[in-house]
């Protein structure tokens, strides 16, 4: 018997409230009672990204959001900036040059954050550049870029900052409209707390006038036809339905919890992790800038990668591995979405646990004790006698 | 957002592919579709039991076993030895005098266990004993009484002994042939993982044959009406057709792990939580005759009752307090059911915050620890490099 836990970053677990809503029997989209539905959860999703925009709901991955963001602000030839300091940043770029931009790379050391000087200084120095790309927490290496400083710098010019914040949004704050962001774009799976299969993207005033001058061809993510219909209560194409009640439930939890409270938890969370990881002695992978979505830790000496099979397959406890250079040297706890203190309490047993089975010295219970340290700040008063 | 750890005594958690069986729509019981069903489910029990005699499956919760067990086994009038160590030891007695027998008492230190000799000597000096009435798991005292032991005895003479095995059937190897019980009598929601509900009752060929010649008044709980039915694949009463949809499932699973697997399970995760708690420096409810079931501790000086409400309500975890005597004075963590090693590190990790958050002394993860080091003796082999 095997119990599973799910600390990846994305699929994340997916609250009891909502798998039920996402049970209820279907009903057809083009109908007064999913009108009704779809409004609400529009109008939650503003909420969320802080936007008066509308947050257009895609049937799609993150990726399809992603590839929306630039195919609705550039024409072929276009110039621009992606931040590539991982995986995710190197997608930007794959999307860009599929769609014949001409592609400026900011390389950025995996498990650092870009420096904004740098990205000011590319700006000044290629003004014609239409979009600045970048993660606002970059999965694949742990990080959390600086965003409110890149906005500070796009505002001031006519590049719009594309934000993939597919493991930001909802984990921590990121007001679109307060910050400047031109395009913000998220996915269900991560902190909504959903299944895989929708994608959520926001454009600034800004952005859809570059929009209406974009010159890529687009058809399924043509946001402006999107805009048209969900401002009528309505999706373009067949909306995936059962997520989209999910969704509504996922909104209500997460503003029935608070927004200020959900980004304190994973706050909380993330930084419990990083004790209980530092207390075994162990590396983080981005001490500088560390993401509250996930937490990187370098595997110890005789410890190899396949530790992550090992926990996931025999133990039940799914964290996720590194990738690329990466690969075989990493492990991810996530902690974002459906996740409480003894989720971490368990992961980090899980970890302590699995390096014991590798038969490599560890204090049990040293990397739990010090994330419980941290953990007590989430614990309500004790009631009055 | 609070999630939700059940370790109390029952209900315990459902598993996840139970709940799906009990989602099912359901269909008509007089059937030869619910015949098949249930007649694999009936075989399946009588493995759990370890029995060639028929595991009657009744809709009620286990006290309604319990009472069937008296009704199809005495006459008013007839003499009854009642083993009271505990509350469910008490409610023996309660059924018993309800049913106008004459019953006999070994009142037993709540956290201990009976002494096997002491029914000895109670039959020898009352052979006209009717039925010995035990409880495997004392829940309320979290004590295992010694059955094989008192079958030992009871085998010898013309009395039944009638065993409460609610929270012991399925936690613990009881094999009710070898040993020699006459009733055997457990619950849906303990180590069988599912919702309150159905109850299950045994009856060894001794014991029919009392059954033969008893006159107490009984319709829903008359057996042996019950076993006619059942030898047809069919229920006498409208069975609770979710809960065996989910007994089917539940009994699959069980099968699948293995009984030893099973009972190994158990006795680790108990052993794991009697060491951490000996490590937090507490003292356990029964130190000398344990229940594999369920761990009580005496809660430290300055820690009230309350923190049970407390880690329920404000934490998300479930354990159970003290009853009658122990009220306000201990605390029952169980592990029955669909319980795995982190729940136990969940457990621990609770148990710890919650001394803390009443401002008592405690070290952090030490009684995590010490429960891990346990724990790793489940923890499967590392795969080859």
């Amino acid at each position: 018997m095997i119990k599973k836990y799910l600390l990846a970053p994305g699929p994340t677990p997916v609250p009891e409230s909502v798998l039920l809503a996402m049970a209820q029997p279907i009903f057809h989209h083009r109908t007064p009672q999913f009108e009704a539905l779809f409004a609400e959860t529009a109008k939650a999703l503003q909420g969320l990204f802080k936007t008066t925009q509308d947050v257009i709901v895609l049937a799609s991955s993150g990726t399809g959001a992603m590839e929306a963001a630039v195919v609705n602000t550039t024409s072929p030839g276009d110039r621009v900036l992606v931040v590539n300091g991982g995986k995710f940043g190197e997608r930007w770029g794959k999307i860009a040059a599929g769609y014949g931009l001409v592609v400026d790379e900011i390389a950025v050391e995996w498990g650092t954050a870009v420096d904004p000087a740098a990205i000011a200084k590319a700006l000044r120095e290629r003004p014609e550049t239409k979009l600045v790309l970048v993660q606002a927490s970059e999965t694949s290496t742990t990080v959390l870029h600086q965003v409110a400083e890149i906005a500070k710098i796009t505002r001031a010019t006519d590049t719009l900052l594309v934000v993939d914040g597919i493991t930001a949004v909802g984990v921590l704050d990121l007001p679109m409209d307060a910050l400047g962001i031109d395009v913000l774009v998220t996915g269900s799976q991560k902190a909504l707390m959903l299944p895989p299969g929708l994608a959520f993207v926001a454009l600034s005033e800004k952005a859809w006038k570059a929009a209406a001058a974009a010159q890529q061809p687009r058809f399924y993510f043509d946001l402006k036809r999107e805009r048209d219909n969900q401002q009528k209560h309505t999706t373009a194409w067949t909306p995936a339905i059962s997520l989209i009640f999910g969704l509504h439930e996922a909104l209500r939890l997460l503003f029935a919890e608070g927004l200020d409270n959900v980004f304190a938890r994973h706050d909380r969370l993330a930084r419990a992790t990083r004790a209980g990881v530092r207390a075994l002695g162990l590396e983080l992978v981005a001490p500088t800038a560390p993401s509250p979505a996930t937490t990187g830790l370098y595997l110890p000496a005789g410890v190899p990668g396949k530790i992550v099979g090992y926990l996931r397959d025999a133990v039940g406890v799914t964290f996720a591995g590194g990738q690329d250079r990466f690969k075989g040297k990493i492990c991810r706890i996530a902690h974002l979405g459906y996740i409480g203190s003894f989720d971490i309490v368990t992961a980090m047993a899980a970890l302590e646990m699995g390096i014991a089975a590798y038969g490599r010295p560890v204090t049990l219970g040293r990397g739990v004790g010090a994330a419980q340290e941290i953990l007590l700040e989430g614990m309500p008063a004790v009631p009055a006698a």
